[in-house]
Order: structure tokens, then sequence, then C-alpha cells
């Protein structure tokens, strides 16, 4: 057993936490706390012996009791205890592994792997980009659209075996060589849009869609053309330059936004897709303005974070459609207006919608994937100035098409990445807006599994029963 | 025959002018000039009697001469004589009518018209947009591509029999009731895209597409649901609001803008359609910034209006694009700094085009109306920023596609109509850029031939050879 399981009790509540103080098999000192609960007070509360009262006023510069804490929860401190001792070495951990396009990713494909040590000797000196990495634990993941579409193998570009995740968050255990702006302890969020600050792209204030890994990043590698997971003995690829569904991984750099410390895990790992994405799309790649009429197709996370954001610049209308009713409640929680079924019509959605709104919506939102929808977003747009934005990820050889005159009569068909989040510089904020409650990622989680339930968590997505589970290691 | 036949004379250059004042079958006084040319300093002189010296004092207070001057040019004053004449009164007039869908436009089928006198009591004192309106007698037209279009009955919307033309400019020869903005011998250029300053879309700064008289515009019809114009006892339809294939026609006021008098007409007849859309495209539509990298397809004169506004707003790099090389030396005097034949390529422009610019261009124009290289013109554009405007006319039915990954990661795909200059307030002023000489209109004119010769006008169009033929009455 690797040191990495003693970190598998769960730990949510304070409550819990208090308890657990008190517990006969319990080794002390232990310090209690908890890292997914950002309100949670007792990450500083120490106890020392057994049932003894908890002491509140240790800090760091109590390092004489330091090593001997026995880490129970996920708050940075008890993980730093537990740095020490995988630092520069081999660390052999859990994860999800998708052996094969459209096989589940069942849990008895989970393996242990080897990530190559942070300071390997086979990164090469000479290789600066190689050595630009942080290796980081994660603590909580959320499992996204994106990742379903890779391992159901609808992404020919998809690699198999790989370690797929994208939304996670955790703590950086070691860094690379040359890494400068991270070290053991950070708390970080991964990024799959990268921001190097250096490229024609991230010096381009019009796009976040940084270049300097991508072709490495598409072909599943890191930068050095190497990947530092292995299991049973065979290579397994990086996926988005993230692989959450992992207890550690391997991220370069310029793929980590270092965020709050007292952030709570099990939520903001979120803000590493979805939520992001779609409340980016209102407010960076549509620019909404106040008063604007709004339609969101598709009330998943995305659609939920198109609305919150059509809130947030105080659009007039927002106009959720699905053609699953489940999903109007969530929606109007979040500020949708008007929720329609395409399913109680017999006509074109866009016809609808158009006569619902005098001629049409100033903005669209296309959060499902479906080229057929994409369409009918950019039709439901006012003449003269609607603008439609693609946010979901189309089958692979799918085709977006229009009559020109839609477009010639003055609308415009656009598309976000990211939500246009410049990643780096602007995660850290999304975490500060969120921790301020002035945006929402609590109501996105209807469910919580353990790591080991992963597999549940892909059943929960595709029967629409979820908006985001979140696993926790 | 109608009085206005005897503006049949054309006089272009005041040294014809002053040729003419000593023919001998010149009857006396007359009064010399030419409205088509706004350098032609001898609008003001006035010959009394055969061979003798001009006068140059001549000024509207002579109203005693007034009633007897023979006109012999376009300048207003002249017409105004003429306008006396016709005030009121039914016009019958010369005009190209297009009997039928693909039929070409034969002289053969000209005919005298008959337009509704502007204060005929069938116009209906209760429908107070039907007397907003204003006859003008046309001076110039031009013949773009989309009187091509709907003459080829590609254009399933198209309406027969009609007058085509929408590059027109003229004098008012006298306004409906509830007219303030017009007076009869005010120099006017039609639109086909109205500004009425009233609808919800001339109110939205992001548009110019003007929706007051649209429904009836489609249908070829005046606002109160008729048309103006008799043929051998038939009526004929208006075209996109302003038939200017006709010495006289109707338009509604707000489908007026009234420019400066010293303005040549048989020039300023082109602000109309085709170099106001390429031009504004590039400044409203696209919103070039200095240094941006564009690519135009399509070197007609769309395209080369459209090299004008790059070259205008500072682009670093003009590409023109064109299968017909002989389109190339002019593309370079307008300033294009590179032109491309897709012909000299084996692998699909777009490609070519991403490798010349190190990953694509900010901006490209499609200025030819083919779905095909629409789609080119997008996957043409830059990654993460590029914007690619759509200006060309497709066919009828025709689709424009593309995988959503296009617009996905970063490219923008838009559309123009008149090039978004909101028309009745910026065709004046484009007139006056023209007089500045800080637009080029003289250079888009490389044919020019008496109305009688429109057939050969659309031959030259169809050849390629000329980039427009602009037709004198």
């Amino acid at each position: 057993m690797c040191p990495v399981q003693s970190f598998k009790i769960s730990c949510f509540q304070s409550r819990k936490c208090l308890a657990l103080s008190m517990h006969v098999q319990q080794m002390f000192p232990i310090m209690l706390g908890c890292r997914a609960q950002a309100h949670c007070v007792c990450c500083a509360l120490i106890g020392f012996v057994r049932g003894t009262p908890l002491r509140s006023d240790w800090t760091a510069s109590d390092s004489g009791n330091f090593s001997s804490l026995r880490p129970l929860c996920f708050c940075a401190v008890c993980c730093m205890s537990v740095i020490m001792a995988t630092a520069g070495k081999v660390i052999k951990c859990k994860a999800a592994v998708a052996w094969g396009r459209g096989r589940p990713c069942r849990s008895k494909r989970w393996r242990w792997l080897r990530p190559k040590p942070t300071r390997s000797a086979s990164s090469g000196d000479g290789d600066r980009r190689s050595r630009e990495r942080a290796a980081f634990q994660l603590f909580a993941t959320g499992i996204c659209h994106t990742d379903s579409y890779t391992l159901s193998g609808s992404d020919p570009e998809g690699l198999f075996p790989v370690i797929l995740g994208h939304e996670g968050a955790g703590t950086v255990e070691s860094v690379g060589e040359g890494v400068t702006k991270f070290k053991a302890g950070d708390t970080v969020v991964p990024l799959y849009v990268p921001q190097c600050g250096d490229c024609k792209f991230c010096k381009n204030p019009k796009t976040n869609l940084c270049q300097k890994i991508r072709v490495t990043q598409g072909q599943g590698l890191m930068p050095d053309r190497t990947t530092r997971f292995t299991c049973q003995g065979k290579p397994v690829f990086h996926f988005m330059g993230c692989s959450t569904f992992s207890e550690y991984t391997v991220v370069v750099d310029i793929s980590l936004a270092k965020v709050d410390e007292k952030a709570a895990l099990d939520k903001v790992c979120l803000l590493g897709c979805g939520i992001s994405t779609g409340y980016g799309a209102v407010l960076n790649t549509a620019k909404v303005e106040p008063g604007s009429t709004c339609a969101v197709f598709g009330l998943g996370a995305l659609g939920l974070a198109v609305i919150m954001g059509c809130k947030e610049v105080g659009a007039s209308r927002i106009i959720g459609v699905d053609i699953n009713p489940d999903k109007f409640q969530k929606a109007k929680e979040f500020g949708a207006t008007d929720l329609v079924n395409p399913k109680d019509h017999s006509r074109p959605i866009q016809e609808v919608l158009v006569e619902m709104t005098d001629g049409g919506l100033d903005y669209t939102f296309e959060c499902v994937g479906n080229v057929a929808i994409m369409r009918a977003a950019l039709e439901a747009c006012h003449k003269g100035w609607g603008v439609s934005v693609i946010i979901g990820v189309a089958g692979a050889g799918q085709e977006i098409s229009t009559r020109p005159f839609q477009l010639v009569t003055g609308r415009t068909w656009k598309g976000t990445a990211f939500g246009g989040w410049k990643s780096v510089e602007s995660v850290p904020k999304l975490v500060d807006d969120y921790m301020n409650k002035k945006l929402k990622v609590d109501e996105f989680v209807t469910h919580t599994l353990p790591f080991d339930k992963i597999n549940e968590g892909f059943e929960l997505l595709h029967s629409g029963q979820s908006i985001r589970t979140v696993l926790n290691f």
C-alpha cells in the first residue's frame, strides 16, 4: 500500500472531524479538518491526545509536531507530510485507466500506476520544456461530457490506453527544475487550455487558446514526447494535459492555476472546465449586454453555467431549451425566465423561438454538441445583430450548415473553448468569485461519489440524472 | 416623344459643352454643363446667342430666362425646367424591362412606361406610407451582379416582369405628400437598404437593415402594395426598392439619400451598392484593425472595394484571390500586396493561405457568392481570432458548411449587407469622401455605355471583362 492510501478517509464535515478525534483506533496527535469544505474551520484544530480539547491555535511554525501528525483530512498542511514522503520518488497510485475505444472505464481496469518521478534523469537536462512541470495530488475530479466522448470512441483522435479526466483540484506534490511559479503544497486546478504568456496566442487579447504545448498535448504526451504514466508495464497516455482520473498526475507548469488554499477542492475542480466554459461564453465570447434576450440549448452543467452568466450580466430574458423537462426546475433556479421543450412543438424550434421573441434572440448558446441544434441556435438569432455561440463538442466528422443568407442578414456564428478565459490568470479569480458567492458552483454538484465509483458517475451522466458528479479520492 | 427625350445628348466633358454652344443646329439660349463631371465648371455657363461669349454669371435669380432655356446637360437647373413639365403627371419614359426569368434583358424588351403620378389620387389619402415617396429622374446606373442574378432566374423570389437596377443617381422630379426631407431638384442616390430611423433595426447601432418596408419591397411593390410601373398595359414590378434601369423611377423617401449636388452622377451611382458594400464590410462589419492580415476572395468591384477598405485602415498584408489573373493588375493598383490564383495550386486554397500567413489570416472576405469559397474563406482564418465576412450572394438553396471545430477554436463567421452602412446618413458622407479623393470610385468604372446598350453591359459583366459598367441615360 502506498502512503497515499492513508488519505482514504473521507472527512467532509467538521462534526465528523470532531467525532474522529474521539475514535478509539485513532492515533494521536492528529490534525483535523477538510479541504473540501472551505467554510470548515476545523482545519486548524489539532488533537494531541484522544479526548482532550482540540487546539485551534496551531500554526505552521509549530513544526516540531508536524512530522508526527497523522493526516486524516485534505487540508494543505496534512498533505505536506505526505509530500515529504513522495517527492522525487516514483509514485504508485490509483487511477482509472481507459484501455480501449468504446470500452467502459470499468473499475476492474484500474491499476496501480507509476508516473515518472518529476526529477527523473530521463527527462533530459537539455530539454527545458520537460523540466517545467509539476506533479500534484488530486483530491477531487468532476466527470465531464468530453471524458465520456473520448471514452466512447467518438473522438477519432482519442488515444488508448489513457487516463481521462480534466476537471480536477489538488495540491502540488513536487515541481520539476525550472518551475518557479509553484512549490510543493500549492493548491492548484489543472488547465486543459494552458497559458504560457509567451506565444502569439497568449499575447493576443482576442484569444485564450495558448498553443505552446498543443501538439504534444494532442498526442497524449508531455512536451518531451514521453508519457509519465505506466500501468502493467505499458505506457499510458495523458489526456488534455490533465488526466485527473488519477490520485497523482503530472502536468506542464503552464497547465496549472494556483488558487486560494481555502477553496473547497471538491467544488472548484469544476472550474477546470464546464462551469468556466459556459460562464465565460457569455462574458468573454458573446459579451452579452444588460437587457439582452438569450436562449440556451441544453440544460446540463454547461447550459446552467450559461444561464448563470446571462443572469449575472442582466439579460432581460433567458430561455432554456431542452428535451428533458426534468432539467427545467434547476434551470429556473439558476435564472431561466422561460423553458421550452422542442418536443412540445411540431414546428422547428428556431421558428418557435423567433415567434416568442418578436424576431429572434440577441444571443444563443449551443451546449449540446449536436450540429442540428447548432443550426437551430443560429437561426433562432435576431436578424441584424443576433450572435450564436457554439460551446458543445460535435461528433467526429459532423458539420454545421446553414443558408449564407442567415449571416448576410446580420447574424454572427462563433464558438468558444474554455469560455475564452486566459486560464492561468482567470481560474484563480473564478475561484475567488465562487468563494465570495458571486459564482455558483455547489449547485452544480448533484452527486458526490468515491473515486472507485467512477463508472457509476458516467452512468449518471449518460442517463441525464446528474448535472455534475464529483469523485473524491 | 416625351419631353425627357430632349436629354438624350450626352455631355460629359466641358469642351464638348463649349463645342455645342457653337453647333449650327443648336437653339438659343442654352445652358451648358454636365452633372456627370463634378469638376466641370461650365454648369454655370449660359449661351444666349450662338457664337457669343458664354456667360458664367448666371444665377437662379435670372429666372426671366429660365423657362426658355433648352436643357442640353445633366445639371440640376436644366432638370428643373423639365420637372416643371412632368410634376404631377403620368410620365412616359424609357426603361429596360426584364420580362421573364432567365431571359436576357434585351433592348427589344424596352418599353415606354407609365409610372403612376406621384400625386395620383389612387395612392389613397389615408395611407401615410404611400404618400412618403419621391419620383426621380436617373442620370446614370451601374450594373451589379445582383441584377444579373435576378435576371438569370437564380433567385427563386425574383418577380417578373420587373425593372431591375439598384445602383443609380439622379435628381428628384417630384415628391409625394408628407415628404419633407426632399424637394424637386435634389441630387439623390436611391438605396436598396432604406433607413427610416424609426424601426428597432434603425434604432440599434449594431445593424443597418431597416425593416420598415421590407415586406412590400421584397414583393416588388410600394408600401401601399401597388406598383407604379406599367408597360404594354401590364403592371411591372419594382426591384430592391430602386428600379434604376429606367429614366424615371419612384421610391419611398426612406430609400433615398440626398448627396452633394456637385457630385458626378455617373460615378456616385456606384456608391448605391458595390463599392459601399465592400468598403463597409471592412470598416463596419469586420472592423479591421491597422496591421491586420486580410484575404479577399474575388477581385470584382466588391473585392476591389474591400482591398480599398483594407488599405484605408492600414492592413499589413492584403492577399487577393481570383481564378482570373487578368484581375490581378487592378487589384495591385488598389492595394493588394499578394495575389494568388487557386488554379496554380493542387491543395485547397485555405491550406495555401494558412501556410502563407503562418497560421491564417486575421480577416477574410468572400466577394463571389460561392458557398465553397465561403468555406475556404472561413477556414483560411487564423485560429483564435480570424473573422470571415460573407459579402457575395449565393445561389438559391445553397448552403454553407464547415466543421464546428473551426468556430470552437476561435474563428467567427459573419456576413454583411450594404457594408453595414446606415444608408441615408452614410451615403452622403461616402459621396463627400469620394469628392475629397479619400474614396476611389472612378477607378471602378471600366466601361461607360449609353443606356440602350444595357445588354452589352451585362455581357461585359459575365465575361469578367468589366469591373463596373455605367449606363448613361
